[in-house]
C-alpha cells in the first residue's frame, strides 16, 4: 500500500476521534465581532495550540491589538512549501430564536435521506474547514511520522470582524510565513457532487455611517417637519445608492470592472447554473440585481451593494413618535476585477457627505477593505490540486468564481507575494452566517481525504 | 375672603403634601407600549382610584382589552359640568443611558437661576400635568366642602401607545360620560410666562411597515445583488416619501390642506417665534421641512410625514456581512384641517405596495389614527378659561396651533358631541418622550392654581 492509500484509511478509521475534535473547537463561543467573547477567543486560539502541539508542529498564540493569531510550522519535509490559513472565529448567533438547537452545543444530524450534518456556528465557517486540513496533516503524521511537504498553519479569529491586525501582522512577519504557495480551505463546492477551485474573488470594503441630527431625541409631533430627522437624511443616501436598474450609483464605482472576457463566460454557461432554483432555495424569485446580468455573472464578476444593517428611531414594540438624535448603517461593496477598495470608500463617503445636511453630522467607521483577486490557474500547483480533488470525488474539478469575499487572499499576495489554492468543501445550504449552520459529514470525510490527497499531490 | 382667594391660599400652604402625591405617581412605571409593565400600568390606574376616592369622587378602574381606565365623578354642584380627560402611562425610557438619573425615582433639581424643576418620566406628560387639575379639585374640596361645577374625570392608560381602546370605550359609555365641556391638560405654554390655550390640534396616523424578503437571513457575498434586500427596499419606500422640496408625495396626502388664512397667520406672526432660536436649542440650525414655509406655520399647520424609526439587518458592535429577512419602518404622519387619517392611511399603504418586488411582502401594522381638530373660541368656556388664566398669570393668554396630536379630542368631539378646551402648563424644554424629562416646579404650582381658577370661572 502506498503511503497516501495508508494515510486515507488511517482516516477513514479515525472519523470519531476527528469529529470530537471538532466538536470541542466548535464549543468555544469565539465571536469576535462582539467584545463580550473575547475570553472565548483566546480560549480557541490557545486550543489550537496545545492540537498543533500534540501532532509535532512549533505552535504559539501571537498577541496582537485584537484576538490572538496563531502559528504554527513543521518544516521537516523537503519540496514547495506552504502556508495554510483559516480562521477560528465565527459570525453572531442572532437572530438566536431562529436556531433549533443552541448554536454552540454540535450534533450530528441525520436527514430524511439518511444524510448526516454537523450543526453549530462556524460547524462550516470556518472550523469544519480549517479541522479537515489539520486532521490530513495529523494522518499523514501519524502514518509516515512527517508531512509530506514543509507547512505552516496561520488561523486568525478576526476573519468576521474586519481582520484589521492581520495585514500588518504579515508585513511584520513576513520571512517567518512565506512560503511558495497559499492554501486556504473557506470556499465551496461547485455542487454537493463536483469538487472546486475558486481563482477568481471579489474584494469588500465595508463602511459604517453614523448621522447626527439633533442633540436629543425629540417628540415628533413638536419637531417633526422643522428639525432634521436622521432616518430621513439617512433613507435618502440608501435609495440613492442605486439606479431605477440596479447600477450602483457612486461616482467612479465601475472603474476596473471590464466586461466578462469571453472565455470565462462560455465556461461558466457550461455549469448550468439554476438561477431560479438559487433564488427558489429561499423563498424568493425576481432576480434583484443589475438588468440583464445573469445571477451568476452578477454573484461572481459584478460588483455590489448591500446594507447589512441600518437603525434609527424607536425599534421596539408599539410606537414612539421620535425624532431620533442618530441613525445609523452598515453598508458593504462587493468588488471585482481592479477595483480599488480605498477609492471606493472615498468615493462613497464623499457621496454620503453630500447628503447630509449642513447642521448635521456624519462619522464613519471603517470595517476592512481587500482587493478582488485572480489567481494564475496553469500554475502547477493548481493543476496539481485539481488532480487530486478529481481523484477523491471521481468527478473532475472545476475552476469556479465566487460571490463571497476572503480579504486574507490579497494580503498574502500583497506582504508575501503568494498566490493562494482555495479548495473548500462547504455546501450552498450550510446556512453560513446565519441560524442553523451546519456541515455535511461527507463534506467533512471527504475534505480530510482530499486534504490528504492535495499534500501528496504538492510533494511530486 | 372670597372661596376662590382661600382655595388660592389652601394651594399655596399644601405644595408639599402636592409632590408628595405626585412623586408617589411617577414611581410608578407605567409604559403602556411594552407589555412588560401591564402590571405596573394596572398599579397606576388602581393610585388615581384611591386618591380620587379619598377626595369624594365615585372612582373605579374601568377594564379594557388593554390597560384599565379610570373613571370618577362628583357632580353634586350645579352648573355647567366638564369632563376632564388625562393619561396616567407614559413614553419608554430608552435610551436609558442618556438619563443622569433613574427615570422613575423623582426629585426636585435646582437650576443654576435658583428655579427649580420636578425630574422624571412622566413629570410633564402627562402625570404632572394630570395632578395640577386634581390638586385643584382637591383644594376646591378641603376649602368648600364641594366642588364649583359637576367634574367627571377620566384618566387613560394607553395615550402613548395607540389608544386603541379609548375610543369604543367612549361610545359604550356615551350616557355616563357625555358634560358640556371637556377639559385637558397635556399642553404647553406659549414661553414660560404667557398662558395658552390650543385651539387647533394636527390629526396623527400611525403605520408600522415590515418588508420580507428571502425566508432566511443571507449571506451578502453569496446572494447579494441577485437576493432582494429589505433595507434596500425600505430605504427606497423611505425616501421616495418626500420630494425635493419637503413636501409628502403621497397620492392626495395634501387633500383638505387650505393655506392658513390671512386673520391668523397675523395672529400667529405677532408672536414674533424666534425659529433660529426654537432650532438652536436643540443643536440644529437648517429648518429641514416644506421649503418657503416658516416653523411655526409648518409645526401648527401643515402636514408631515416622519420616520419614528427604522430598523433591518446587523446592529450590533463591529460588521456582519448579511442581508436580512426583514426590514421595518415605524411611519407617522401629522394631519391637519380636514385630512382624513384612514384615507391617508390607504393612501401610504398603496404606496408602500407598489415599491415590494412581486417576490417578497409587506405587512402593515396600524398604530393610531386621529383627524385634525379646530375648537370654537367665541364659545363661553374658551373665554372664561383665556380670562382665568389671564388673571393668574398677568399676561394676557393666547389663543394657539399646536404641532402635537391628542387624538382623544377628535375622539370626543365624535362620541360625545363635546368641544375641549386645552389648557397646559408644560415648557418647549420639558423634554418629554426624551431622556431627562422635567416639568418646571412653577408649572406646577401656578397650574394647580390656574384650573382653580379656571373651575370657578366656568360656575359664573
Amino acid at each position: 500500500m502506498s503511503d497516501l492509500n495508508s494515510v486515507l484509511a488511517h482516516i477513514d478509521g479515525d472519523v470519531d476521534g476527528a469529529l470530537e475534535r471538532l466538536f470541542e473547537l466548535l464549543r468555544i463561543r469565539s465571536i469576535s465581532t462582539d467584545p463580550a467573547y473575547a475570553a472565548d477567543c483566546r480560549a480557541c486560539a490557545d486550543w489550537h495550540v496545545a492540537d498543533l502541539r500534540s501532532i509535532g508542529f512549533e505552535a504559539s498564540a501571537r498577541e496582537t491589538p485584537g484576538h490572538p493569531i496563531v502559528v504554527a510550522h513543521d518544516r521537516s519535509a523537503p519540496g514547495t512549501s506552504a502556508l495554510f490559513y483559516g480562521h477560528y472565529d465565527v459570525q453572531p448567533v442572532d437572530p438566536i430564536e431562529l436556531w433549533e438547537k443552541d448554536p454552540f452545543d454540535p450534533m450530528i444530524e441525520t436527514r430524511a435521506d439518511g444524510s448526516r450534518a454537523i450543526r453549530a456556528r462556524g460547524a462550516s465557517d470556518d472550523k469544519g474547514q480549517v479541522m479537515v486540513f489539520i486532521e490530513a496533516c495529523r494522518a499523514w503524521k501519524a502514518v509516515t511520522g512527517k508531512l509530506p511537504i514543509p507547512i505552516s498553519i496561520l488561523i486568525e479569529g478576526e476573519e468576521e470582524s474586519g481582520g484589521v491586525n492581520l495585514p500588518p501582522f504579515l508585513a511584520a512577519n513576513a520571512e517567518e510565513l512565506r512560503a511558495d504557495i497559499g492554501l486556504i480551505c473557506d470556499t465551496n463546492m461547485w455542487d454537493p457532487a463536483t469538487p472546486a477551485i475558486q481563482t477568481m474573488l471579489r474584494g469588500l470594503c465595508g463602511e459604517e455611517i453614523i448621522i447626527h441630527a439633533a442633540d436629543r431625541d425629540l417628540h415628533s409631533g413638536f419637531y417633526g417637519s422643522a428639525a432634521a430627522n436622521p432616518n430621513r437624511i439617512l433613507a435618502r443616501i440608501l435609495s440613492d445608492l442605486h439606479d431605477a436598474d440596479g447600477r450602483v450609483t457612486l461616482p467612479g464605482f465601475y472603474d476596473g470592472v471590464p466586461e466578462l472576457p469571453n472565455s470565462l463566460r462560455t465556461e461558466w454557461d457550461a455549469l448550468n447554473f439554476d438561477a431560479a432554483a438559487f433564488l427558489g432555495a429561499i423563498g424568493l424569485s425576481v432576480p434583484a440585481g443589475e438588468k440583464g446580468r445573469s445571477a451568476l455573472e452578477m454573484i461572481w464578476s459584478r460588483p455590489t451593494c448591500e446594507i447589512n444593517g441600518m437603525g434609527g428611531g424607536y425599534q421596539g414594540p408599539g410606537f414612539k413618535t421620535v425624532i431620533p438624535a442618530i441613525a445609523s448603517a452598515k453598508v458593504s461593496f462587493r468588488l471585482v476585477f481592479d477595483q480599488d477598495p480605498h477609492a471606493i470608500r472615498e468615493s462613497f463617503r464623499a457621496f454620503v457627505r453630500a447628503r447630509v445636511p449642513a447642521d448635521c453630522r456624519v462619522e464613519f467607521l471603517e470595517h476592512g477593505a481587500g482587493q478582488a483577486i485572480r489567481f494564475p490557474i496553469e500554475d502547477a500547483a493548481f493543476r496539481k490540486t485539481r488532480d487530486a480533488l478529481t481523484a477523491e470525488w471521481g468527478k473532475p474539478a472545476v475552476f469556479i468564481g465566487g460571490g463571497g469575499s476572503i480579504p486574507v487572499t490579497s494580503e498574502l499576495k500583497k506582504a508575501l507575494g503568494m498566490d493562494v489554492v482555495l479548495a473548500g468543501f462547504a455546501l450552498e445550504d450550510d446556512r453560513i452566517h446565519s441560524p442553523n449552520e451546519k456541515y455535511d459529514l461527507h463534506s467533512f470525510q471527504k475534505g480530510v481525504r482530499s486534504w490528504a490527497r492535495i499534500l501528496d499531490a504538492l510533494a511530486h
